[in-house]
């Protein structure tokens, strides 16, 4: 059920030269106060500012033959990234945005060439109006985290890591909806424990955990922009199930503080969001044994307040 | 009378593992509408912010035996660089910051472990009252761009770019007093033609060359604060005389829509000197043939508004 390794390496094998291989920085544990070597996967480099695009593009270049577009209801990060996907690729998107989402949103979903649809009231309003449009045009809908060709397109970064860093103990990515999770901890299956790390106020995988299966939550926080889905995805959910990942939680305040660390001391300028993995770092959430290594996947940067 | 490769290598022996190895990202040249493949080195992420943590930390460490500090009037990135290069040696740094400086740069001086005395007046102030203070003190004098340490501190940058890109065609870089390029010009001497690219209205080297020898020009525009040396330095000077590199202009324009590239594009938040020499590719400044591979190095991001 979940993708085989060949899968995942179809995907890197579709996406080679398409997606931007996002640089690696290696910062000593001692500036974060732990005992190891610290490597940040910068994937806020990557287009559209987020590792979204591997999703996005994997997913559009593995459409049925004849399909003439794609849709989905996101005002964040994965509209971007399908916009550029398709616009990339040379086909139709239409992104439909909850009328609460910011106007730079809606600009930069436009930017790419889609076109975005405004819709009156929040995300379940904008999922219904993006399943009605499918129903009656020959396009496809693209999950923002539940579709195996999103965690097949998330697991080349997982991929990638494996090719920059050797030897690494732990892998730390953010886990909203979990497609990044699902993808990393499969394309490293069996080498390096992905750990997926929740802020307390966006738990749902931790909450699936508890419940046996993916259950909605409410959610709220400082990272709920990016992380905020109500619901973890099944792929994500079986994948921290069956490889034994479990959840490592860690407060607004921690997130806040590991976002501030790497703009003062590396001039990254990631989302909330992406400063979580790092929060687990910082606060010990994680535990790490002196020598070791860990990759810290900085995954997004698209919102843009200096800390 | 210009340092030798083997200097150079010393430095980089000295700063191994004590600065970091910054980042490169690969992006197709035709994003940015060339023919080449353009690889930005992302040296705003070294530590302090900027490519002077290099010069300042080589300088400290090649200080003479007994030397109990360092002093340096500067209100920008080399103050910090030397700040946090003197906290690292476990030396004192004095550091003489005009008035005029905002307080945000006092405070990251002081930050670092370092004693910022705001001086009133102007950086000519400043520059007094260090010399003062180097007269009366058993500290030496830390030169911001012009002194042979800071070159070869610099030089490890472009030795680091030989070993991370094979088979460049240009190496752009920004050139204020000209540290950084006269560093990197002899690191990749006999192998890739570094472009000293300067703001048309902080042209300090154009106006050198014009005149046979460093004068005196008056400085502004949008990158003065980083590259707004009144004259260029004497080894950056002679760089460019002796490897015939002459400098390449661009005007202010050409600078924000790089940096509001570098941030749409790649989320990297250069500050505008950093963005000087993109500028000069984007703009058709330095011509580029099909197929060849470009180097942009990215050297600072100390002026964090978001454009």
């Amino acid at each position: 059920m979940l993708p085989s390794r060949a899968e995942l390496e179809s995907a890197a094998a579709r996406l080679a030269g398409q997606v931007r291989r996002t640089p690696v920085l290696d910062v000593h544990g001692d500036e974060l106060g732990v005992p190891a070597r610290v490597v940040l996967k910068l994937e806020l480099t990557q287009h559209t500012g987020s590792f979204k695009a591997r999703g996005a593009l994997n997913s559009v270049l593995s459409l049925p033959e004849g399909t003439t577009g794609v849709a989905a209801a996101s005002g964040g990060n994965h509209g971007a990234a399908l916009a550029w996907a398709a616009g990339h690729a040379g086909i139709a998107a239409d992104v439909f945005v909850p009328s609460t989402s910011p106007q730079e949103k809606v600009d930069r979903i436009r930017g790419y060439g889609a076109t975005a649809h405004v819709v009156e009231g929040y995300y379940p309003q904008a999922a219904e109006a993006a399943r009605a449009f499918v129903d009656s045009h020959p396009v496809e809908m693209v999950h923002a985290y539940d579709q195996r060709t999103i965690t097949c397109g998330a697991a080349t970064l997982g991929l990638e890591i494996a090719q920059q860093v050797q030897a690494a103990d732990h892998v730390l990515v953010a886990c909203g909806g979990g497609g990044l999770f699902s993808g990393t901890a499969l394309a490293l299956r069996d080498q390096v424990p992905v750990v997926p790390v929740e802020p307390e106020r966006c738990a749902n995988l931790a909450a699936a955990r508890a419940a046996g299966e993916p259950v909605e939550i409410e959610v709220g926080g400082v990272a709920a922009d990016s992380l905020g889905s109500s619901t973890v995805g099944r792929y994500a959910f079986a994948v921290s199930t069956e490889l034994d990942l479990p959840p490592v939680l860690v407060d607004d305040d921690a997130i806040v503080a590991a976002r501030r660390w790497l703009w003062q001391r590396c001039r990254v300028l990631a989302e909330p969001g992406a400063a979580t993995p790092l929060a687990a770092l910082m606060t010990g959430a994680v535990a790490v044994r002196p020598g070791e290594v860990v990759v810290v996947v900085v995954s997004g940067g698209n919102n843009p307040s200096i800390p």
